[in-house]
């Protein structure tokens, strides 16, 4: 069944429910970055395959809404479907809002499925239905009428992250839990995150890509709760250890029902984390108090052994890393290396050490001018072979059972031109320069974002995304609430509390010639306290080499080249003792001082 | 009358009207930071004559509440009034909310007079007292009622700045008003901020000290306005001119009439800067539209001639202190200068310039160990001789018809110790990193603070207090909305906007032995504008050199030292041509390249 057949069946759905406009966001139930296949219904109806969009349906129109990463892709994959292409964030381009407020009639029906729709975009669209004196239709997955081929729930097995790695036990975590809940006057604590809930339970998954987190809702009470989720998919272990904690396995969809029978109780939920049809399923009668998911903060601060753990994923992950750019440096020229099969041996390295369960996410290996897109994927159409004279960026990861990890390291391949090596400079500065920050408790993100980013300023150069996000532990690769930024966005900026974990990522991006952009991981720890306040400082987690072949010393203070020397001298300490002879002399010509 | 003459007169009262506790801010009735003598009610009735501090009495005690820098001073003065003196910040001490949570009876009733206590601190009295089950009185100014000596209030005369200082008409400055009155959906503004009113109105006043402003409220009209005034205060050519804007003059005290009347009308009011009497006596058939009063942002943007107008008061007074400087090394051990001298001595130089109207401040003159008291006022009983050997910290300014400037220095007399030179070379290096920032458009002052206070920090140091605030022009010295700082306060941090004054002011306070803090001004410029967006920078508007005898040039890095090298070589290039043969060649020594 082709794009426009696939629609007309949609119409047809939509005139028999008498719904005006349909809207598809790509979605989970949970707001989940990555979404599993089962969810894929926008790329299904619209043929477009990018992460990040919106399909909008009227009887006679069809619109996609994306942002700027993805206009070629989409422009390319909407090609002969009817479908218009509105590119997010360009000045003529209405809102998904603004295209409702003209196309919808008076009196009119939005549709959307609830289940898959953030409770605040859903009450936009409830508000605008309203004000034309119509209404919304929240309850139907009309796609999932004439969607033959869909994909099941994913059916992954759970398993048991160990306490060995997790460093606290469900009944603790389940208290600190519970004391929040007690503090905001709740009894009842509705949890949607699917991070969240892999936390809690020391459960991890395979449900959706990169995330090894488990398909699931669960309900927190006083003295037990429920998981909502396929119990098929979950060992006896697991559920024997749920069942000490007097925590039942019910099926994912009976989250529903449960929510409608939450009539008098209190009920803590994240309004941010909540999808629309599960918010509304809660009756009126309930109370609800809306706050943060207590366990964003909690599972973002690390305890003593993850931080421990993490220490050792990084080391395996430098080792891997450091094996893979001697082999690049080495290679380059002799063999050919496309931007796949480069990602693709860097796995191989990561794979040899113990422990690795696979990427953290989808690499992004650019060769070129390919490093200029800033979320680059390479596929068999745009694999691009590496070449002498220019630059390569790759940002990776690996899930360790250790926890996991996100590098970007750009390296010269043979000699690059000059300006490209003075940008890497710049990018090399700003992120020793914050990575070595001293802080008062009390700094967040927004304080300490400048000391990178001045760096670029000062050459009139910036970029376009935050300097760096928390990292969670076999979880999310990007987890709230902490970040680098250089102002405040929606959510007030969280202060820096010891334990948790931060990349540091600068970048330059010159459009059609080249990008940059260096990536460590930094670990949030105590300085010295004393009559000014508890100092804080950042510990670095991440010892692969910066390329010095592509540095311009000359453009360094005598400050900022005592800190790449100190850096390297660590990398060298740390990582040498894993390599064979030939390697290892490699390594201490790369990280030689300057 | 003694002063426990005054609080039994109070008591007396206090039984009269049925109050139980009455509440005594040290406030006017507009927010103002300093407040002149008629509204010194709280110093009137406890003989405690600091700037800030709240007196509370119940029928049988009497306390007041005061922060850090008062202890001594109030512990002084209360000795024998019985009045307990409450030591806020202290862990053990209770909050005058707790003390009238303590205290008062059930159905009691708080007493305090709504014209001079903020809206939010009202409405917290009120809501302590209706939990209770009893109410507030908030009608009763109840000293004035036995206060018979005291002052009235000011009758000093109103005079016009002329359009070639302020840069824009009465007109102009109304209909942008107007424009945002319509934009808000208001029909009526109601201004209470003096200085606000006296931007509004290109007038200014001398009703209270330091700040050059009309104590005055003003209602804004589509079509017109009132002020509420002494109208005998206000020259023919003034009354003229707001005629011809349609604005007439009422009695100060009719405002209050004047907003019972606003039954029906939609007010556009401030609620941080609204008396309690005053938002009460707003008929509840009006609807308020509560925001930050507009003209704060207006007047914040200085326009082109009052930028240049500002420059010219910068040279007048970079000047005057630079002549100052070299007085006090060239008198220092051969003539004695105590504090009160050397600061009286300062504003001769600045008198000596056209145009200088007074003291745009309490100057701050603090020899040696004082100049760690951050807020150190010297008196007849404190006043210390400067001694060589030590620092000597001056942070004053100057009202000219130009603009308000307000700078430190801190200088060394003679050789002091390496370890305060060090200090002194850290806040130097703060203070010209921050002044030569770089940024994007969108940034405000927490995204810029860390770039002084790293400096600080790095070395594990810190200052209690903002790096920098905003400067009216012949208004308040410390003027909203910007400010520097690390983290965000209760009001979000406001974007920097081109034409915008704020100060540059680290420091290094160490008790008992010296304090140091440098003070620049710098005004917000347009820089580059390219595909990253608009760069923005600051121009120093400060000219006076920065004391080399008191810098370690080997703790600069060669970036730093070129910064300062670059100011001082703009310094002597301004200043010089306006000083005598003697002090020229003083400046070229005193500004010579490190």
């Amino acid at each position: 069944m082709d794009i426009i057949r696939r629609i007309e069946c949609l119409r047809r759905e939509m005139a028999c429910e008498g719904i005006d406009i349909y809207i598809v966001p790509s979605a989970d139930c949970h707001g989940s970055e990555y979404v599993g296949d089962y969810f894929k219904i926008r790329q299904y109806l619209t043929g477009f395959t990018g992460s990040a969009g919106t399909a909008v349906f009227t009887r006679d129109k069809a619109g996609l809404w994306t942002d700027g990463r993805y206009y070629i892709q989409a422009e390319e994959q909407l090609k002969g479907s009817g479908i218009h292409l509105y590119r997010m964030g360009e000045p003529d381009t209405d809102t998904i809002e603004e295209f409702l407020e003209k196309e919808l009639p008076a009196g009119g029906v939005i549709g959307f499925d609830g289940k898959v729709t953030e409770l605040t975009v859903g009450d936009k669209y409830k508000e605008i239905a309203e004000r034309k004196g119509g209404h919304v239709l929240a309850d139907f997955d009309l796609a999932d009428r004439f969607w033959k081929e869909r994909p099941a729930l994913p059916g992954e097995k759970v398993w048991s992250l160990d306490e060995k790695y997790a460093g606290e036990s469900v009944p603790s975590k389940l208290e600190r839990i519970r004391k929040k809940m007690t503090s905001y006057g709740a009894d009842v604590h509705l949890l949607s995150s699917l991070d969240d809930i892999s936390w809690l339970f020391n459960i991890r998954g395979n449900d959706v890509a990169y995330c090894p987190v488990v398909l699931a809702f669960a309900i927190i009470e006083k003295d037990g709760g429920r998981i909502f989720a396929d119990k098929e998919k979950f060992p006896v272990d697991i559920l024997n250890m749920l069942q000490g904690n007097n925590i039942t396995v019910s099926s994912y969809e009976s989250v529903y029902a449960a929510a409608q029978n939450l009539s008098g109780r209190r009920v803590l939920l994240d309004p941010e984390r909540t999808n629309y049809h599960l918010y509304y399923s809660i009756p009126d009668t309930a109370e609800i108090i809306k706050a943060e998911n207590p366990s964003i903060l909690m599972k973002s601060i690390k305890n003593g052994t993850e931080a421990d753990n993490i220490r050792t994923a990084h080391l395996k992950d430098g080792i891997a890393h450091t094996r893979f750019l001697y082999w690049l440096k080495k290679s380059i020229g002799k063999v050919p290396i496309t931007e796949i099969s480069a990602a693709r041996k860097l796995e191989e390295f990561r794979a040899e050490q113990e422990n690795f369960l696979g990427p953290s996410f989808a690499p992004i290996s650019a060769a070129g001018s390919h490093g200029a897109i800033v979320h680059y994927s390479a596929t068999e159409d745009s694999d691009m072979e590496l070449q002498e004279g220019t630059l390569y960026l790759s940002d990776t990861g690996g899930h360790y059972l250790e926890g996991s990890t996100d590098i970007t390291r750009t390296v010269a391949l043979g000699n690059v031109p000059e300006e490209q090596k003075k940008h890497f400079t710049i990018v090399a500065r700003g992120m020793l320069r914050l990575a070595n920050a001293v802080f008062l408790y009390g700094s967040s993100g927004v304080t300490l974002d400048a000391l990178a980013r001045e760096v670029f300023w000062k050459e009139r150069l910036n970029f376009n995304h935050g300097t760096g996000h928390g990292v969670g532990y076999l979880l999310n690769i990007h987890e709230p609430p902490i970040n680098f930024r250089w102002r405040e966005g929606a959510q007030p900026s969280r202060i820096f509390e010891e334990n948790m974990v931060i990349t540091d990522e600068p970048g330059i991006y010159i459009e059609g010639s080249h990008g940059i952009r260096l990536e460590n991981e930094l670990l949030v720890r105590k300085d010295v306290k004393n009559e000014y306040g508890q100092f804080m400082r950042f510990e670095i987690l991440t010892f692969v080499p910066i390329d010095l072949d592509a540095l311009v010393p000359e453009c360094m203070s005598e400050d900022e080249k005592h800190l790449l020397n100190t850096y390297h001298k660590n990398v060298y300490e740390k990582i040498s003792p894993y390599l064979n002879e030939e390697e290892k002399a490699w390594l201490r010509y790369a990280t030689r001082p300057i």
